[in-house]
């Protein structure tokens, strides 16, 4: 009975610690990766917000109805967007953040990005993200990025 | 000695075994989601399509720029959209589905979508689906939806 008694006890322990924690031990680390992202870009540092990203061939970005798989496309679709001539990549500001753990590895966050242009032109729109978190932190494993139209 | 074996061996199989059949149990169950929600969108039953989503005022839609939170506001953005006068629902095609299992309580899937019109006029795009496990099964919690440009 007692024997018992203390395996239940020490398996719904281990089961509900994880989930107990992960929101408050995710929020601020997912966080971090976004104020990097936000940092990196604003230094025009193209390569170093890349980091942000999982850097493997699966990771996905969707813009309106264009899907680009992997990091090489992710990465080059930034630097044709942004860096290409006549381009600028502007002021970042991510706002309005909603982390959510999900798993003690796992993440999704909902906000707005706003870029402010040299011209005064503000583009602006959403984004849903998926985090998972590896032995070097978090990475996007997915960004679905859509735009005011 | 064979005690703590034990013990190991039971907080162990607790912590791995939802982790390992959580893609197999989940991805049929969100499949089926999906599914009902294009049989119940080409009957023009919006209200049965909605039933996909998690009725509660957090539940929350991004489309471009736009944020419909709640259930209510979301059902309102499908009847203007698609039901008030001079538009039409279309039939609804879910493809390409990537269905992935973060717990055994949350998953999410990416996908595209595509409208055939009576007037042979195709709108077409993407969307990331956040799913929970609730008492009554898998709900939409996030849809993250846009078009082609």
């Amino acid at each position: 009975m007692r024997l018992s008694f203390i395996l239940s006890s020490l398996i719904l322990c281990a089961l509900s610690a994880p989930a107990q924690n992960s929101q408050s031990t995710t929020e601020p680390a997912v966080r971090l990766v976004l104020e990097r992202q936000q940092e990196a870009w604003n230094h025009h540092d193209l390569e170093s917000f890349m980091t942000g990203y999982w850097n493997s061939p699966e990771v996905t970005f969707f813009s309106g109805a264009r899907i680009y798989s992997g990091w090489q496309s992710t990465i080059e679709r930034y630097r044709k967007s942004c860096q290409s001539e006549g381009r600028e990549m502007g002021k970042l500001e991510f706002s309005d953040l909603n982390i959510e753990a999900l798993a003690t590895n796992a993440a999704w966050v909902r906000g707005t990005w706003r870029l402010t242009m040299s011209d005064g032109k503000t583009p602006h729109g959403l984004f849903t993200l998926i985090l998972r978190k590896f032995p070097d932190g978090w990475k996007i494993v997915h960004d679905h990025t859509s735009a005011a139209e």
